[in-house]
């Protein structure tokens, strides 16, 4: 039996140490958020690009389909816009513009502002767990989290980022490896500017070491060998299942790489992010113009990815996957997946 | 107790499944070796770069010391010298030698090459196991090992290499994960230039499903943490052994280092090495130019790794390391550190 981590499944009030991965764009549906938490794991919607409207409304499909806890997870602090350097990205962006007969729009970008009400809304609706990527919630926000005895999570790619977070207050840390898909969630640049690159196995322990609070193991685990030894947060294999809202085109692709398909690039959002390498990237990439930073960047490609998913072209498509790809072929139910790999974690340790 | 790797450990006639990695140029002094194997584990001589004569010493030594099974580590296929791009190289350095009070000699480089010399030695004084970086024997000394009962192990990065291994005779492969040490032992080079730097939790599943040999996990191990999954191989926690020949000041770079310390870099030895990010790395890839291939690189860099070495200046020493150094403050005796990660691991999975 798994019982290494019973503190912080009892912290969080679920069964099995699996949490699915708060995946902001799509995939996760209420539907696979609840699955996954009704089958024993944490289910987490992924809601920083969601209209407030819209997390309501999926809170409430959430708690429709089950009554155990969930988490929604939130980018922290709220990203703000800078499009100074907008002409010379769009210069960059033209040949794509032509190739998928996107007419180009002068009107004035501007990325969805609605940070501060998500979380509002997290804390009105009573939201058990928030978890945030880029760093830890704002000292206020953070105050009344605690205050209403929310569960906060922070993710850390680094140990001095796990400590910073710790420091603010975070009840568990996800210490996130090289390995994982999407959104690197590093928020010290200093040392260097893609964020560290650290693999899980190394980062892992020395996190751990570092901090006293519970840490959840994140990058390249998508079977029940990883569960093994940790906590474990699994993303992509989560992406590619059957409640997941990503794109037929994106599971596909999942379904077609293997665990040299992806790279970590800046080029569809202006944050790092690992993702599987296609045609945008490659692109994008060898034109040398810097992106524009998060959120702006992504707001701009935004038409790009959008008549990309219309033409079901995955090669324009943000394809964020992680290094664990090899063996998924197939779509699955969300709830199959929690309890394979808790069958699978049971068979290795009996 | 530990049961999972009964097989490997039989195959290897170790006690326990802790393989100390090859690490050429210093590292691996017979008396590492001999300690690790008496220890129980199994100790590597890493010795590519030796001289014919040193690798005779060498095994003669480690056999006066212990009576265990011990690996002699090599480079296969041997690398070949190109030369073409020297004069560009040497203007790149011309800073550094200048630095280093290096009086440039026009002496012709050559780098050693006594690669078929060392795996004759091998057979001839009946080494038992021999294991490779950067591709399999070729089919004449697969055949030749084979032949003497040899046990043959293979470095791989890859799905696709531990296949190749697997069909070109490997007994069994070592998954080397994006956090280790050191030469990166890829040996395709077609989809990433640098190779694919994919993290061991990733790798490690993907290659034990794709193989039927037993796969040894290399790559950001240094606890008894990263046993509990699997046979591991260990490489900088033993560089920083009292045993071994590592320069005090690589030793120390190795205490002063964390988990964000590192980079692979090919500015030493024309090959994507991980090692700590110093003077040298910075300097030579601020100049934009290519190095030569391995091993010429190598050679050429030879100059200004012994004069820092001299000088016991770490800035311009090859610091090769892993991304699992964050708890490694000072030397430990290299049956001190096999014992304490048999220790750790028997207690978690108590």
């Amino acid at each position: 039996m798994i019982s290494l981590n019973t503190d912080i499944c009892r912290l969080l009030g679920i069964e099995y140490p699996i949490i699915q991965a708060g995946m902001a764009g799509g995939p996760t549906t209420a539907e696979l958020v609840a699955e996954v938490s009704d089958a024993g794991g944490l289910g987490t919607l992924g809601a920083a690009y969601l209209a407030p409207e819209k997390l309501r409304e999926d809170i409430l499909e959430i708690r429709k389909r089950t009554n155990k806890p969930f988490a929604v997870n939130l980018f922290a602090p709220v990203p703000k816009d800078d499009f100074s350097r907008i002409d010379e990205v769009k210069q960059a962006l033209q040949p794509i513009y032509k190739e998928l007969a996107i007419e180009e729009q002068n009107a004035e970008y501007r990325s969805p502002d609605h940070g501060e009400e998500l979380f509002r809304i997290c804390l009105e609706m009573n939201v058990p767990i928030i978890s945030t990527a880029f760093g830890s919630l704002p000292p206020e926000h953070m105050a009344s989290a605690k205050a209403q005895g929310v569960t906060v999570i922070t993710m850390a790619t680094t140990v001095g980022e796990a400590l910073e977070a710790q420091g603010k207050g975070a009840d568990a840390i996800v210490a996130q490896g090289s390995e994982a898909g999407g959104h690197r969630g590093s928020f010290s640049f200093d040392r260097h500017p893609m964020g560290a690159q650290v693999g899980l196995m190394a980062l892992l322990p020395q996190v751990a070491d570092a901090v006293d609070v519970p840490v959840i193991a994140a990058g390249g685990i998508a079977d029940g060998r990883g569960l093994v030894a940790a906590l474990v947060q699994v993303g992509t294999r989560f992406v590619a299942a059957k409640e997941s809202g990503a794109h037929k085109a994106y599971k596909q692709a999942i379904f077609d790489s293997d665990e040299e398909s992806t790279v970590v690039t800046k080029s569809f959002s202006g944050r790092p992010a690992r993702g599987i390498k296609n045609r945008f990237i490659e692109q994008f990439e060898s034109m040398g113009t810097q992106p524009l930073s998060f959120p702006s960047h992504n707001t701009v490609t935004k038409e790009i990815r959008g008549a990309a998913a219309k033409a079901g072209n995955p090669e324009f498509m943000s394809l964020w996957a992680g290094q664990a790809t090899g063996a998924m072929t197939q779509e699955e139910g969300a709830a199959e997946i929690v309890s394979s790999m808790m069958d699978q974690a049971r068979a290795l340790l009996r």
